[in-house]
C-alpha cells in the first residue's frame, strides 16, 4: 500500500462516506480523514425510522447508537475511530483543479485542501410536480421528518394518513401508522400493483391483498395529480378520486444528490447518479463516488442501475476506503436484493422483474409455485410464494421474487442472489445445495421447487400465471374434496378428478385446451405431463389456488 | 431422450429411489418401472421422528402424507405416479450377467428382469462393539423405533434416557426426551464436543452449554465401554463412569448399506459405501446407486465423502431419473451443508471443520465473529456465533459454522454453500450481495463481516480463539463499563481503557504482547491495528465475551 502520506476529503457522513473515512484511517492511519457532512445528526440507521415511527423501535435515539450504545457522534469519529467529522457543515464548491472543497456553516466559509476527494453526498426524496412546501404534505427521508408524525400520531392530531408511493418506503410507511397507532391509511401508486420495483403483479397482488386485510385502503393506477392542504388536513387529488387525510406523506422514491458533482464537470449516468467505475473513480481524476450518489452496474441488464440501498452504500464505503488507502480492492455488479416488511408478509426480491425486462413470454418467461418453507409437517411451516424470471433461450435466471411470512423468503432470496450475480441458470438452481433439517427447510428447498418448475415449462409443461381469468376456460381440478371445499374455484367449467383417479379416469377429462388446478401447481403439473402423454392439451395454474387465494 | 422401453428395477423405497422411480416414469410414461422395498411402511420424513417423538408432530402418520394429506403408500405410488412398489419384499441378489434381481417377500421368490438397476438401499445404524440385542438399548433409524419410546414415555416407564452419540440425531433425540417429557437425559459422546462431525470446538462448546442449560446432562470425552441391561434398566459404561437409566438410544451415525452390492462385485470406495460417477453410475454396467448408500465428492477436499442426507438423495433421485429416460444430468460435489435444531438453538454449518482439515494455524486458520442476525436495533435481533475456515495461502473459504436463535443461523449457511460450492475466495464472500431490511439483516451481513474479519487476519491483525484461557495473560479491556459489569472477564491481568479512550490513553497500554477484549470482537480487532501502528503487539479475542459467555 501507498505509504505517502495524504489528505482525504468526504463529503457526506452517512453509509458510504463513514465506513470510506472509517476503512482509510484504519489502513493508513497518518494520513488525515475528514468528512463535511451538512446536518447535525448523521450516521443513523436511516432504514429503522419507520420503526420508531410505528413503535416497534422505542425512540429514534437508538439508530444512531453502537451495539455497546455510544452515540455515533463527531466525538465518537474522533476518539474510537480517528476520522474528524466537521458538522454541520455544507460543501458549497469543488475545484477539481485546484483539489480544494469550499464549505460553510451559514456563517463562515472554510477551503479545504484534498489529494482525493469522496462524493457521497446520497439522495433526496422525489417530489412530485406541484408537490407543496406545506406542513400537510411531508417526505419520510430524514431523521427530521419522523419527529412531527409521531408527535401527531401520539397528539390524536394524526387519525387518517394518505402515503403516496407503495414502493420499499411507502409500504413500511403505511404500516407504521396502521399497525400501533390504528391510523385509517390510504396508500396511493401510481402503478398496478405495490411494490413495482421489485415485485411483478402475481406478487404485487399478493402484498396488496395483505395490506386490505389490515385494513390499509390501496389505490393503485392512482397517479396523484394534485395536493390541496389546508390547516386542518390536506385534500389528495389522485386517479379522478379525492382522498381527505390529516397528512400526506408523499414517499414516491429518490434522486440522486449531483448538483455538486455536476457543477464540478464531472460526468453523471443515463440514471442520472454519478458515474463510477469498479474502482468508484468518477469521470475526474481523484474524485470518486460512493453510496446513494452514484451509479451502479446490474448483473441481469448487465448496464447501469440506480439503487439506493444502505447494504450497497456500506460495501462500497469499503472498497473505496481499501482503494484510495492504496489496497485492491472493486465493486463489481450488484443483483438489486432487497427485502421489506409488510406488517406479517415478508416480500423480497433480487435481479429484474418480468415487467422491467418486458417478459414477451418467449425469451423472458416467469414461474409460479406456493410452497411450505419447512418440512411440511413442521408445525410451523408457512406457505411462501416464489416467483422466477428466466430466460427461455439461455435458460439464465434473470430474477427471484417471493412473498410469505417471517423471514423466510429473505433467506431464499439471499440465496438466490450469489446465484444470480453468477448468472446462474435454472439448472444451477436446481442443483442449489441447502441445510435441511425440518424446523428450518423442506428435503427439496423452494428454490429448487421453482427451479424444476421453470424447467419442466421448457419440457412443455407450461403454468399460466396465477392471477388468470378462470372463468372463460375448461378447468380439470385435481384436488381432493376437501381441498376443494376449502377454496372452490370461482367460476369457469370445472371437471373434477382427484390425480389418483386421473389414470383410471382418464376417458372423463375433456378435450383439450383446458387449465388444470390444484393446490400449489404441483400435482397439476403433474397432470399435465400425463395428459400431454395421451394428447391432451392442457396447462396448470401456476402457484395453484394456494396463491390465488392470497393474490386474487 | 431414448424412446426405447425399458425396464427399471430400483430396490429401496426411500428418497433417492422413489424420487428416481417417479422421474423415469413421468420422463418415459411407457417404461415400467417397479421398486422393491424390504419394509411394509415406506416413503416417510425420517427426519420428522424426533419430533414425533417429542410430541412437536402430533404422530407418526403425518411423516408419510402428502401436503393433501394422502398416505404415500403402494396405492398411491401406482394411482398417482404410476409407480410399482413391491413391499415388503426382500431384495436378496443381483445377478450383472442375466440382469435380474431375486427378491422374496420371506414365503416365495421371485426374479425380476431389468434393464437398469438402481441401488438405493440407504443405510443402517452403526451399532457400537458389543452393543447388545436388548429392548434397552435401542437405535432410532426407522418408523418401527419410534414407537416403543414414545410409549414408554408416555407410560412414565421412561424417565431416565442416555443418549450415546451426540450427532446431529443424538441431539434432536435427547431434546426430544427431555423437552416435552422431562426425561433426566445424559448425553454421551466420545468426541471433545457435541456434533464433531460439522462444527469446531468453539462452536460445539456453545451447544453443549446450551444443553446443559436445558438440563441435558453433556459427558464429552466419553466412549462406550460397554452396556449392562437387564429388567428394569441399562447401566452404560462409559469413559470410567457408570450411567444408569430406563433405556439407552443409540445414534452413533450410520453405515451404507451396500451387503448386495458387494456381492454383485460393484467397487465401493474409501469411505465405504458405493463409488459413482457424476451420473451415480456404479462400477458395473446398467447398475445404478443413489442416496444414503453411494458416495459423493466433497467440493473442499476434492475427494470422496459420505453424507447420508435426506436433501442429496433427494437431489440424486432427480439426477438419475432424469439420466436413466436419457436426458442430460449430473450430480456434482456438495459442499455438505447440514443443520440441526436443539432446542432454542439452530446450529448449521458447510464445507470442512478446521479439526477435519487438520488446521495447523498457517496454512487452515479459523476466524469467529459474534453478530447481531438483523440489525441492532431491532427488537428482535438475536447474537449468532459464526466461524470461518479458510485457506491462508489461496484465501479459499473451507467452511462456514454458526450457533444461534431461530433459523437465521441455517440462512447463512444456505448462503455460504453457494459460494463454497463455487470454491469462493474470502473476498467473494466480502462482496455477497443479501436483501437488507432491519427486521431481517443488518446492513452488512454477519457473513461479511465474518469474512472482512478474515481479511483483517490475513493483513496481520489476528483473533485467538474464543475458548483461549485468560488467566495467564495481559489482557486489553477495551469495552465500556456496564458490558465489564456484565460479563467480567473471570481471570488474568486486566487493564481497562475504552476504546473511546484508546487514542488519548495510549500511554497506559501496557506492554505487549497482550490481548484485547470487547463484546464481539470488532472494537478489539479496531484496537489490535490501532496498536500495531503504534508498535504494540497485540491479538484479540475472537468473537469477544459475547461468544466466551456462551461457550466457556
Amino acid at each position: 500500500m501507498s505509504k505517502t502520506t495524504k489528505k482525504i476529503v468526504i463529503i457526506g457522513a452517512s453509509a458510504a462516506g463513514l465506513r470510506c473515512a472509517c476503512r482509510v484511517k484504519r489502513l493508513q492511519p497518518g494520513w488525515s480523514v475528514k468528512v463535511v457532512e451538512a446536518n447535525e445528526v448523521f450516521s443513523y440507521g436511516a432504514c429503522g425510522m419507520p420503526y420508531v415511527l410505528s413503535g416497534d423501535i422505542e425512540e429514534l435515539g437508538v439508530l444512531r447508537r453502537t451495539t455497546y450504545g455510544s452515540d455515533r457522534d463527531a466525538e465518537y469519529f474522533e476518539t474510537v475511530k480517528g476520522v474528524e467529522v466537521l458538522a454541520p457543515w455544507r460543501a458549497s464548491a469543488i475545484d477539481p483543479e485546484a483539489k480544494t472543497l469550499i464549505i460553510s456553516d451559514g456563517s463562515e466559509d472554510r477551503v479545504l485542501e484534498w489529494d482525493e476527494l469522496v462524493i457521497a453526498t446520497g439522495a433526496s426524496p422525489h417530489a412530485l410536480p406541484g408537490q407543496p412546501d406545506h406542513e400537510r404534505v411531508r417526505a419520510f427521508h430524514v431523521w427530521d421528518d419522523v419527529k412531527p408524525l409521531k408527535i401527531g400520531l401520539m397528539r390524536g392530531e394524526i387519525g387518517e394518513v394518505a402515503v403516496i408511493g407503495a414502493g420499499l418506503v411507502g409500504c413500511e410507511v403505511a404500516e407504521a401508522f396502521a399497525s400501533l397507532w390504528g391510523a385509517d391509511v390510504t396508500l396511493i401508486e401510481a402503478a398496478p400493483i405495490p411494490l413495482p420495483e421489485i415485485l411483478d403483479p402475481e406478487l404485487g397482488m399478493a402484498v396488496a391483498r395483505h395490506l386490505e386485510s389490515q385494513d390499509v385502503k390501496v389505490l393503485t393506477r392512482c397517479p396523484v395529480d394534485r395536493f390541496e392542504p389546508d390547516d386542518e388536513g390536506v385534500t389528495v387529488h389522485a386517479g379522478g378520486r379525492e382522498i381527505r387525510a390529516d397528512v400526506a406523506v408523499v414517499a414516491v422514491g429518490v434522486r440522486p444528490r449531483v448538483d455538486l458533482a455536476r457543477e464540478a464537470g464531472i460526468s453523471l449516468g443515463p440514471t442520472g447518479a454519478i458515474r463510477v467505475d469498479e474502482q468508484l473513480a468518477t469521470s475526474v481524476p481523484h474524485i470518486w463516488a460512493a453510496g446513494d450518489c452514484a451509479e451502479v452496474r446490474h448483473v441481469v441488464t448487465g448496464g447501469p442501475a440506480y439503487t439506493p440501498l444502505g447494504s450497497l452504500a456500506n460495501r462500497q464505503g469499503r472498497v473505496l476506503g481499501t482503494v484510495l488507502a492504496g489496497g485492491d480492492a472493486s465493486f463489481g455488479p450488484i443483483a438489486g436484493a432487497a427485502a421489506v416488511k409488510v406488517f406479517d408478509l415478508n416480500v423480497a426480491s433480487v435481479g429484474c422483474t418480468a415487467a422491467r425486462l418486458g417478459a414477451d413470454g418467449q425469451g423472458v418467461r416467469s414461474m409460479w409455485i406456493s410452497a411450505e418453507d419447512r418440512a411440511h409437517y413442521w408445525p410451523e411451516a408457512r406457505l411462501i410464494l416464489l416467483g422466477m424470471v428466466y430466460d427461455a433461450a439461455t435458460r439464465r435466471v434473470l430474477g427471484v421474487q417471493g412473498v410469505g411470512e417471517e423471514g423466510e423468503v429473505a433467506k431464499r432470496i439471499d440465496v438466490a442472489a450469489q446465484l444470480i450475480l453468477r448468472e446462474a441458470t435454472i439448472e444451477d438452481f436446481v442443483d442449489l445445495e441447502h441445510a435441511y433439517a425440518p424446523p428450518y427447510a423442506p428435503a427439496l428447498d423452494p428454490l429448487t421447487v421453482l427451479a424444476c418448475a421453470a424447467q419442466n415449462e421448457l419440457d412443455g409443461i407450461e403454468a399460466e400465471s396465477p392471477l388468470m381469468d378462470l372463468s372463460t376456460v375448461t378447468i380439470l381440478d385435481v384436488r381432493i374434496d376437501e381441498e376443494r371445499e376449502e377454496r372452490p374455484i370461482e367460476a369457469g367449467t370445472v371437471v373434477e378428478i382427484e390425480i389418483g383417479e386421473l389414470r383410471d379416469r382418464v376417458d372423463e377429462v375433456p378435450d383439450g385446451p383446458m387449465i388444470v388446478v390444484c393446490a400449489h401447481g404441483t400435482r397439476s403439473a403433474e397432470a399435465v405431463r400425463f395428459l400431454a402423454g395421451r394428447g391432451v392439451q392442457a396447462r396448470y395454474l401456476g402457484g395453484g389456488m394456494s396463491w390465488r387465494a392470497r393474490a386474487k
